[in-house]
């Protein structure tokens, strides 16, 4: 089968198209049909094995999230069957519960193979249906991107209706935040760099918006729309730049879902606000697959459209990548098999 | 009534000894004759207002633990009756639930009088019933320190018998989480500068302890103990200079909780640790008077001994703050009115 | 100032019409000239003193919800001012927190007196800001009906996007709990004996609905709709008739909202069901205020209309408690003072 | 291998000893050599086929609690080695989250073989390690009994010291439920029909008791225990005659632990209780394996002593049932293999 893979060494000159041998499914194993990936910001760094010091080993089939169809079933299968469409679980050993070491780190796109194959073998426990009306490029979207801000929304949010929330930016994680949020019944405010992107964001049901770069003190820009409340969540998606702002504005109380680290990677901030203030800050890396499939039962009963930006080839993956880390993005980019 | 107070302008200088006129309890108040009060870190901060930017005025009544007799109700109390020993809550207008803005700021020691005189007026919605076997100096520890204690390992704490958790120091709130964590059946580590301390704290009831002065390196050190599991919980006083070590032993979904600014006042440590490794940061800032009651019921079941390590008279309350900078205490200043 | 007050003796025949002299606003308390009342079911047993065992003394003013206009406020009040309208709180004592016996029995309506006078004297803290859009008979429907549904989905409900719920009847109650569910994205499944109600109901938001006169065996025929998989929350608004059936429809791990009594007082049902299906039961009681002033949040932002079937005379409360006693109202019954 | 079975038809009669071949752990799979099984009262049902309407087919090998050796594992297994002593798990499909169909029902004793076999093969993520110090006929009562007691205490049961806790009984869910709650703090309560009993119940740490064949109003006979403010938790063990008192001694919005149905299997009792006073009733069906790993960890930090009241050998396994069957027992009966 066809796969691209880091090989040799580390680093992105070393990732290329390769060819392995045809996996077969044993007792419990599914075999998947790629039929489409998805990039996350991880994946840039993967290469050169920047993210966190995970005991990778190459070759490494790189890109954690994809959709695949079942083209055949080991002994004592039951979950799924032949013909069935699933997405693999980025976390393929944690079926609910509390995290622990090894539910957070058997992860696909490294140290586990990931999607960018023509076949993957995985147990059966680690795949999840698919809505049927979804396509294959936006059902790759959901593993990663989804699934982190249906745990940041949904399983450790506390949201409900009334609840005021703050979305940084317009990435994969950010738009799905936006749309979980809304159909919780929260009031969502868009922070982006850009006015079409805040005119986009609005169409998919932001509440309020600002923009960054025109309004750098977007912190104090809040307190007209929160009523000077603050806001009850905060998707932290920019990490170092943005944490300051982020804890003047949400509320006494408040939750910061600590997702991304784009703008720098030190944690620094004033102590004092968070502990008088009383604020939570809860680190948020994907998810359960329980939560995959409530997530995925909500997703189909409101038919929910995932925003796929652009759409490249297999053979195109490193310029998905360049274009992903240009930043110009409005939601997902995706991969056709 | 006697009292101390910062007259005239802030400053340690301005903390003076004066007189007021006795306070006449109103519809639903309480007046109490002040027994004991007791010293926490934020004391040391107030009278260079030091601590946030809280909109206090001068002049002011200092310190915010202590108990008091009921000597005079005003029209409509129920709540206690002339005759009971009472505490006031640190947060006056903190009955229960989700704290907010208002709740947060209506406390006593600043901007609100606190217990360093004679008498207190407050609201009857404003005190709490002591146990009593517990001494004036002892109770006097209570609304505070062991609150703050209380609302991170209990109420907040999602300990378990079987958590792990880790204490930093110990200070009056660092041995009331010990008690408390026992209380819950959990084996809690302690680390302190001292082999005497850690000596003391053994009889309290800590399963283990590292001098993080002979063991700069405490976060490696505690590999052993937690068989590589990491923390549970870990009580973290120590701000600055702790956090880094202390998001290395944490265990991966396990909770720091966020009281203390020690070492620094600065929150700087690595983000990706937080966030792949799905931690959750909650600042804790005493509690409601739902916790303070709960607490008092549990104290008074298993009579718990809170550690009272000197006791200062009343005039000498510049030689117990000075006492509490020094750091060689092994649990709470108090001072007998 | 005229009321409606039970007189003399228990029994419908002794709820008359009366004068009382104006009450005037004590420190801390604020008056309010009502504008409107809404009934509940508990309304219809107070007269006969049937509803629990309450101390309730004569005479009594009946009715528990309502809306008015701050007119005068006591010396000390902060949370409103005059010219304000807001609702009273059903529960009068309890602001947030754990329910305990002081918090839920200082009730209005009974034993404490109720709306149906034209002036209110309350404490500050038991009155909540009514949204502007609201009319005065929306407005008085919120106290009791909307806050027990807020209280069933959202407070204990731990509802998200995609969960199934079931709800019983086209009552105050009921429909409130659609509008909520519907607001956090649930399903929603309405059960009734009117085929013209549920062509009501579907139009605002039921996604499924059951005519239990025609379907006797309903739980039987909502297999089809949850797919086999039973329902995550069920309000259980019928009691004693409704409750086998419920048990045998709610998934494994659902909940039951224990909130009517209107086809009788007995709890009767397989306890194995309960037991080795894990389900729970979870008596509700109206709610807090904390609760009360965030559904005033959410129904602001979503500019929810409350269902109000008719409004009566303040002089027509017989007939209006009439009307609701045979059941063929929609939504709410209000009256205008 | 030797094993006790149900076979040809069900009922007690058909409960005979038989012989099957030895099996053989296939990819994933761990062969145990049994040590010791433990009985609950589903086990007595079982036979008769009484327990549910579960679709178990005959031959079915009884009895759901053991403890067994890893004597040989097959392909990929890495959660236990040859040597390791493990219990079986009684819901083999039950990880961790929310309960469904699927995970409340693979249940070991019915309808899957149970323990009283020589030999068993079960899927590694079945089975959980024990606790070095503890023998055999100890850790065979673990799996049912006190992961049951352990979901109602800890899982579910939001206790804290200070808590008042009230068990009905001393068999073996309830004297788990006794120590668990005393290891978090809280205040026990026990009642039982025997003095004898009583005594024995306070040697393991009940803070109070009452003979309810003495004080058959025994609700009434808790006021002075608790100071007339009620449990925060029942463990409702007795079942349809025990509920009408429990109703009226648990706190207002206290939970019920619904377990057992030893009196009687119907929920009769007054509704306007469970609603007026918001109660929960939670019903609890033992507990998933991340419950049985943390409870695993509690039990080994404080040594806990399972309380086993006789050993029968294997071939007296109708003597033991009959025994269990008494009532007279006191925690827990055993078998050794």
């Amino acid at each position: 089968m066809r796969v691209f893979q880091i090989q040799d060494d580390w680093g992105m000159d070393h990732l290329q198209v390769a060819t392995r041998p045809d996996p077969k499914p044993g007792p419990g194993q599914v075999l998947l049909r790629m039929k489409a990936a998805s990039l996350n910001y991880r994946d840039l760094l993967v290469p050169s094995r920047g993210y966190g010091s995970f005991t990778g080993k190459l070759p490494l089939i790189p890109i954690s999230d994809g959709v695949g169809e079942v083209v055949e079933v080991g002994t004592g299968v039951t979950r799924v069957k032949v013909g069935d469409r699933v997405c693999p679980c980025f976390h393929q050993g944690w079926i609910a519960g509390a995290p622990d070491l090894e539910r957070l780190t058997q992860t696909l796109g490294g140290p586990l193979d990931g999607t960018m194959a023509d076949l993957m073998c995985l147990s059966e426990g680690g795949v999840v249906k698919v809505p049927a009306y979804l396509s294959d490029v936006e059902a790759a979207t959901l593993p990663c991107a989804a699934l982190t801000a249906w745990s940041a929304m949904v399983t450790y949010g506390e949201l409900r209706p009334g609840s005021r929330v703050l979305v940084q930016g317009t990435g994969g994680v950010a738009l799905f935040a936006l749309q979980f949020a809304k159909l919780l019944g929260a009031h969502v405010t868009i922070i982006s760099s850009s006015d079409e992107k805040i005119a986009r964001a609005k169409q998919l049901g932001a509440d309020a918006a600002i923009n960054y770069t025109t309004t750098p003190e977007w912190a104090r820009a809040t307190r007209e729309i929160t009523g000077g409340r603050g806001y009850d969540h905060i998707v932290e998606l920019g990490g170092e730049k943005t944490l300051p702002q982020s804890l003047r504005c949400v509320r006494p109380g408040g939750t910061l879902s600590m997702i991304g680290v784009l703008s720098g990677g030190m944690l620094a901030a004033p102590l004092g606000l968070v502990v008088t203030r009383q604020v939570r800050l809860q680190g948020i890396t994907v998810g359960h697959r329980d939560g995959f499939e409530a997530m995925m039962r909500a997703i189909d009963q409101h038919q929910l459209q995932p925003v796929v930006d652009r759409v490249f080839a297999f053979e195109a993956l490193k310029e998905a990548m360049a274009y992903l880390k240009s930043g110009a993005h409005f939601g997902k980019i995706s991969i056709r098999h």
